[in-house]
This record gives C-alpha cells, structure tokens and sequence, in this order.
C-alpha cells in the first residue's frame, strides 16, 4: 500500500534525518554549499492526482543530474531511439562520478546518457535555433511535465556553473573531436548549465516522477505527455545508471526508477503506482542525497516498491 | 499473453534464426566448440507447469556463467546479504567480459557477483567439508531447482575448463591476495569448473528461470525452494549485471532479469509470469547468443514481457 | 669517429630510406598531409661548426613537438626547476601519444613535460603580456640556438592546427579544472599551435640539437645560450620520453637524447659531439620518422654515439 | 672526481641519513621488516679494484628487484637480445610499482623487463633441467660477477617471499594465459623468490656495479664477464625503468643507472668509472630507499655523475 498519510512520511523522514550527518553538501559551486545539510523533504504524488509529503516541501531545489532523464525523453521524442543511441551508449558504468574523460568513454562515444559525457551529447541533439530557444524547449516541457508554468531556473546557479565548469568544457571538446557534437562548445554549456541550474520543489518532482511511473500519462487527466515508450526507456536507464556508481546497491536495497543529482534531488517513479520527489542536500560519497538514499530504503521496504 | 502455442514459438525461432550466421562458437575449449553454431531452441516454464518449446530441445547445454546466479542464491542462503557483500560489490561494469584482472576489481573486491572475479569469491563461500562436497551441494540445490534429479555435470568440459583455466588462476591468485579468499585455489577451480559445466536441457532451465519469476516458489507445487529475498536479489543482478556488458541495452530491448553464458545459454525469468531456457551456440562479440538475444527481442515486443 | 663526409651520409640515407614504404605522413591536418614519404635529408652539425647532409637538405619541416624540448628549456630558464615541476611531473609514461585524457595525468599534473598536457602546461609559463609576445620570444629564442634570424612558422600549419585542436583544447580545460593552468585556454593554443608551426630545414635543427649536445653553448663562439643544468635536464627527457612511447626502445638502439615531431622531424643531441637533424615524414605506429629512426640506428652503430 | 677518501663519504651519509626518518621499511614480509630503518651504508668500487666505504658495511641485504638486472643478463647472454624481447617490451611505465595487473601489460606482454611481471618471464628464460639448476647457474653468475662465491641467498627470505608471492602467482597465471610462459608456475616461482633472496653486503653489490660501469669487463683483471652489448643493454634499462616510477626523477637528479630493491638495495654504475652498493632499509612511497636517493643525489653532484 502507498503512504497516505503524512504521519507515517514524517516518522520514516525522521528516521531517515539521522544519516544526514554523514553527509555533506556540494560544495563546488558557492550556490549548491548554501544549502542546509540536515533538510530532508519529500512528496509523493500518487497517479489519482492525491499527494503526500513531510519536511519543508516550500524549500527549492535544482535539478542538476536529475535533469539528464528530462532532456533524454525530450531528444527521444524529437530523433527517435536510433540516433540518440548512435550518439551515447547503452552501458551502466562502475566508475566513479568525478572519473575523468577516459572513463566516460567507450572507444567512440559515452558510455550512458546519464553521465555527463552522455548527458552532454543528448543535450546537444534538442532543437532549437539558438541556446535560448533550446533552453526555452527544455523547460517548456519539464513545465509541462510538472503541470506548472511558474517553474523556472537559478540565473544564480546557472551562471555559477557556467563559470567553474572547465570539466564538462573537457568532455565536450572530446565529443567534438570525436565528432559526437559538432556545435559550438559554449553555446551547448549555455543550455546544459541552465538546464542543471532548473528550480523547483519536491511536489513538483513528486508529478514530473509520477508522469513516468504512469508510462507517460498526465496524472489525473489521463493525457499523454510522453510516448510510453520512451517513458519506459528512460526508467530502464533510471533503474541501470540512475544513482551514479552506486545504482547497483540502489537497485538491491530499494528497486525502482530513480535519479539523483549534486544538488540533494531524487525523482523516482514506483511503476504504476505513485511519484516521488526528495530533497536531502548532504551527499554520500558516491554524490547520492545519504538521507534521500536512506528514506527511499524504508520507503520501499514499507510500500513494498521494488520492482525486482 | 504468454505464448501458450508451439506454431507462434516456432514462427518466433525460425526468424531469430538468421541472425545467428552473425555470430560464432565459443572456442576457447574443445568441447565448446563442437557445438552447432545455427542451432536455436527455446522452453517457456510458466507458473501452472505448463510448457511450450520450439527446436531441438533434447539437446544439452552447460550452465557456464548462468550458474553464477545459483551459487550467488545458495552462498545468500548459507550466509546471508551482508556476510556475500562484504566479498563481492553490487555495481555493474561497462567493460568487456575479456577484460582482465584490473576491471573486475575496485580497490578491494570484485566489482560484481556475475563477473569471474565476483563468481569466484562467490563460490569460495559455498559450505562442504571438500571440494566434492561442495560441488555436490550445488548440484542437489539446482537438480532441486529443476525438479530433476537426473542432472550431473559433463566431465569433458570440466576437465577441459579446468586446464585452461589460467585466466580464472590468475583472478583467484588476486583475490587471494587481497584477503577475498583464503582457501586453496586449485580446490576452488575445481568446484568452479565443475559448476560450469553441469548440464540440462533448455525445458530444466525454463524450469529454474520460472522458479526466480515466481520468487523462489516451485512452480505446480509452489513450495519455496528459495527465500523471496534472496530470488528477488538476484534477479536484480540478472537485469543490471547479467548480459555482460550489453547488460544495459538488453534492460532497454528485452527488459527481464536474464543470464547469458559462453555456452549458449540464457535463462530468462519473467516475473510472475514464466521461466525461459535457451540455447544458441553462435555468440555476438559481447559473448551473449546472438539467435538467442534476438528471440528475447521478439517474445519481449509479442507477450510484452519487459519490467519497465 | 663521427661522420665528415656526405658518401659515407648518403649510403646511409639510402639504405634507411627502404623503410619509408612501412609509414604513412601524419594526415591530421592537411598541411602535414602534404608531405612526401619517401623523403629522407639529415644534417650533422659539429661542435667546431663544421657540418654535413644528405638528402634533399632545403627541405623545410615544422618542428611540432620537436618545440617541447624548447619551451622547457625557456621556461626552465625563466622560472627555475622548482616552479616548473610543480606544473608537471617527471616520468615517463608507456602509453601511446594519442592516448586520452587520463593516461597523459598522474592524481595532479601531467605525467611530464614531452606529452602534450605536460607540454601545454610548460608554454602556459612562458612570460609575455600577450600571446604575441609569448611566441615572439619563444621564436626568438629558437632563432637564437640556430643562429639563424630567418626563422619564422608557418601561419597555414599554425591556423590549420589551431582550428583542429579541440583534443588539446579537452587538454587545456582539464589543466584548468585541476589548477596546473590559469589562463584563457584560446590565449595559449595560439601560442602553442604557433610554436608547432615553427619552420626550419634540418641544418637548423642539427645545430639546436649540438647546443644541447654541447651543455648549452653555442657551436663555434662558445657563447652560452642555455644554463649547462637546463640543457641537461632537457637531454634527460629527451632520453626518458623523447620518442614518444618508444623512447626505452630508442635508447636501447640508437642511445642519445632525441625527440621527434608528427611532421617526421627528429632533433639528436650526441653529448659534446654534434647535433643531428632529420626529415622524414613517413612515420611508423607510433608516431616517429621510420627512415629517421633507421638512420639513427645505423648511425648509432657506426658512430658509437650511444650513450649507454 | 670519484671519492676516494673514506671521511667526504661518510659525511655525505651522514646528511642523508635524516631524511630516512621520512620513509619506512618493506613490511610485506617478516624478514624485511626486521631492517633498522636508520641504517645507511654505502661502497664505492673504482675500475681499478680500490674501494671506499661508509656505515655498517658489514651488513648483508637481500638484492629483491636488483636481481632483475642480472638475470637479464644472463638471459641475454643465453637467448640473444631478439628472444628475449619476444618475451617483454622495452617501454618505462608511469604506473606504481604496486600496480596490479593490467598496468603491466601492453596488450601481449609485460611493458619491461624490469617490473614483476617482466622479470618472471626473464627468469623463466634461465636455462636449467629444473628450478634447482637453474637458480644455481644464477646463483653462479651472480657470484662471478661480484668476485665472491661465499655470496648465498637467505632461505628464510626466500621461503616468505614464497608463501606470500601471491600477486605474483596471479601475473604468473596472466603470463601462462597469454602464452609468455609455459612452465610450471610454482617451478617458475621457486627459482624467482630465491633470486630476490640472494644475499650480500654493499662491497659485493658495488663491485657489480663496477663491471656494468666498465661494460661488462672484471675489475682489476679486464676479464670479460658480460659481453659489452648485453652490459650496455642493462645499463639502458637501468636508466629508463631502474628506480620504479621515479626513473624519470632519478635521471633528472642523479642521471646513472641505477638498480633499486625493497630491501633498501640500490646498485649504481658510473660508466666507465665506479660502481655503488647501496643500503638503506627506509624506503620512500615509490618504494626506493630514501638515504639511499639522498645520498646518491649528492655524489652525484659532489662527483659530477651524471651521464646527461
């Protein structure tokens, strides 16, 4: 049975609070080392439009990595499987988040789209006729996603990635000469930062994670946002490489579709079921929300979520 | 709908079929291969003892590393999650089946249970007072596993296995070292090379997939011959790990927990649905039958097996 | 007893010259790609200023990574060898020159000053207030080892290289992200792709190669153009890791500081004896004049010029 | 100038036996690990037979990686240069000497002859009817060379290294699998541990030294011990791959060949002049003896070593 009522979230969030401590927030990007390490939220949106949630649910957050599932749907839906997968791989990856460029790379392209290498080609392949229309894309569909036009991103945050983002500068100049991309590199920093640097909440999260969960669907109304498959797709890759190198123990200790990024954000996707949106800023070493992480366990362990 | 229908199954292999001229014979010992590289046969186990089979089905296959997979339940069984993961990591590996020692390693223990390093440290754990009591116990746990007690092992690959076996020497020598281990090595190759090579037919292997897609339950009978957990993690380890380093793509083209081995072989589970059994000789350059991944393909789109 | 006449030199050159048809001119840019294989020219140049040649000898060559040993000593000169190797590191790598990103890093710097990273990171010290006036002095100070004030580069290689970078430029923003570089990344390609580009023919390059030869001073006049310690720390990289990743073979047959460029030059340095250019496009798998390195083995042989 | 006169050396050891504070000894084996870190001798053995001394010279040490260089040697006076490097390539590695290994390894065989890996497949070259034959013509050899046939090995070294030699049981079996060798591996083991547990003092280990430095002539007598290639060849190596991955360091700051093993052994050779034995137990994190470097690097400069 799914938690419906916000007494049992709160007692699994304040369960979960006490791992927090062995965490600690990013701290490359002065915006991301602003955040509060012993917030732990979450909100779940159930597929009949019924939410629930527990911690300070007012607070935002940015996507970050989270982000890389969005724009993956959206390169799906404007190329096909075909030439998306022409451009990144298929394969999970036991390497580290921070590993450098080699690691990124199978012999010719990157190895998943969920690292950056891979997320970076994806992000190249979305229309547009300049960064701003692309950008526009990119969020018009997330908005759409959310069902919440008011969603926008952190000029702040954005701008500060921009300015420390040397590494990902790296990987692109390596897909260029592998000729993955062939774009001007600033142009397609400009949107993936900004990209990365989107704003919400965990309710909002919570819906974006219940649209997949439901292959595609709008909850409540029933319409369709996302061909299902390229709903399903993106979960498998949420299931294989979600939680950077530690999906795989993700996989084995809760079991559902879920992506993470820097910033403390999870969206999980319980199939046919219900949505989820966390936001735990202190990180384990594998980069992963360590109360996120923690909560989901219980999660799934109560609601019974996985799907293995 | 599961197919009930030899007419619809045999139509199924007879166009898989043609891809096998793709692929080749595992060729690394004799008895592999003599094997038929254009042969293709499938059993489909479903949950009421029902079957249907297409090809030769008489024809006998060793496990190879589709046993990984049952000593990973039976070391579960005798030692529990946490006792198996302080030897063997949960993360899968982009990297080759033939890549040596270095990529099946993190800086302490083998990266995964379903690569040599981890299978090996795997079947270290597994309970006898010899090499030949131990062996004995995996094999009454898969004849079980099977309701087949006529299983044994073909002496001719073991033996064959075992002396060319450097290459897994030289992984147990590591692990030796790095304290995974602390038997003598020899004994463990025996039991390991011996594992490899028992031999079924595809119905046998339908059989045991069935029992993992119904969590450990015999099918007909549905007494529990594994504990719900233990079926449920590895079957979590047959999506992210267990098609070799097409593991990822498999999860998006086919989408169920399956085990490939170099003989062939691939034992499919569908959850709460049936078990799968093939046999293809002709591998693809990632080691995975090539006839066989493109029939799971097939039955994937047709009955809509995929998890995600 | 060193050579002095231009029959002894041709029968060499002739001999060495069978073995251009085993290599192919580096065709990454199109002014390279120019190039005549079979073209084989070497000049000797003496320590009394004396000199002979062979081969098409007004043949003019870039000197592409043959300039890293230049920069290094220019910056050696400027900022002493503390400040340098904090920059980059000392040791000779086996991997290939085309190798990625993280083979050409230790943890913190590039592994030395002969692979790109390392060199890149040695021009980003060269002093100047402009990138101008950071090539004009390097340009200056190569003028001055060959004696020769018609030197200059050549601006279609230069341009050509600069607008196919962007795996030095993946270089560049790595050096960046890890603090070895601080500079606009665009600043020091201009500089570096010009220091590639700098043209001369193989006399020019013989009597470099004897100033090293001789610990720094100027052939003839005696004149001290480098410290004696700088221009023996540059012998010892040109032994350790001048040839690429066939500098431990180099040195067990040919035996003297040398370093090579993708043009098919080579820069030998024979300790207090004389200094050898070579022209040689053709190039073998590693990225070395194969007619220049049988010249240089068979001038080894009969010379006694080894070191070892 | 060499040093001849016993005072200016034992200064010299005198200051570089602080810095042996900062490192630690060989603690793999209980026999290693009995050395006092504090110690630092050091003999020098001029051409003419004359020798010079400083610290305990009394006590013996076991030559560990040192041996590599003269059954190299041996192999190369039995084999011929072009067998033996069928056998293992000439490359220097930038790796760690505690790399496992793929490090090792180009793609068919070990990168030198002077890492672990390259020096089984040398010591598996040694001629012999069986292990014991085979280490008593090294054993021989040995003796020959250093003048002295008292020289033994330590059978309780010997028989520790041999019971915890499994990293190199594991490169064995890589070996094996890869075709470099075919013998029986604990045969191949047995002779390599009792070559690294051959033992002598600091004036045995410099006499060596001594008959490297005058390409392979006895002292004194003007002998031929090695032929002058093969001395040269070693020399070579020596440079390039001698001091683990500080070769390139070493060269730039003591510039001879040089040998270096955990036990605080370091034989130098000073063409044409001297020969060194070395023993300082501390080793630093590259696993050279830290007195030992201090020490050399001040002779150096005092005596103008430096080949470059």
């Amino acid at each position: 049975m799914p938690c419906r009522t916000t007494d049992e979230l709160n007692e699994l969030v304040h369960e979960a609070k006490k791992y927090t401590d062995g965490g600690k927030v990013a701290d490359y990007i002065p915006a991301l080392a602003k955040a509060n390490p012993e917030e732990l939220s979450v909100a779940i949106f159930h597929d009949d439009g019924s939410c629930v949630s527990a911690g300070d649910i007012q607070q935002k957050l940015t996507l970050q990595s989270v982000s890389k599932v969005l724009t993956l749907a959206l390169a799906l839906i404007d190329y096909g499987e075909e030439a998306v997968f022409d451009k990144v791989g298929y394969e999970p990856t036991g390497d580290p988040f921070n590993s450098i460029v080699k690691l990124e790379f199978s012999p010719s392209k990157p190895l998943n789209p969920m690292i950056n290498a891979g997320a970076l080609a994806v992000t190249h392949m979305i229309k547009g006729n300049d960064s701003d229309e692309r950008f526009d894309r990119i969020l018009s569909f997330i908005q759409e996603l959310a069902g919440n036009s008011s969603i926008g991103y952190s000029q702040e945050v954005a701008k500060s990635e921009y300015e420390t983002s040397d590494l990902n500068r790296a990987l692109c100049y390596f897909l260029r000469q592998h000729g993955v991309i062939d774009e001007d590199v600033e142009e397609l920093l400009k949107v993936y930062t900004k990209q990365c640097a989107i704003e919400m909440d965990c309710l909002d999260l919570a819906r974006i994670g219940c649209v997949f969960a439901m292959d595609g669907l709008e909850p409540v109304t029933n319409r369709r946002l996302i061909p299902a498959h390229v709903a399903r797709l993106c979960k498998t890759f949420m299931v294989t490489c979600g939680m950077y190198n530690a999906s795989g123990e993700f996989a084995v200790r809760v079991g559902i579709p879920a992506k993470s990024g820097v910033s403390g954000g999870i969206m999980g996707s319980v199939p046919n079921r219900f949505g989820i949106g966390i936001l735990g800023p202190a990180l384990d070493e594998k980069g992963n929300s360590i109360g996120g992480i923690k909560l989901l366990e219980r999660m799934s362990a109560k609601y019974n979520m996985s799907m293995f």
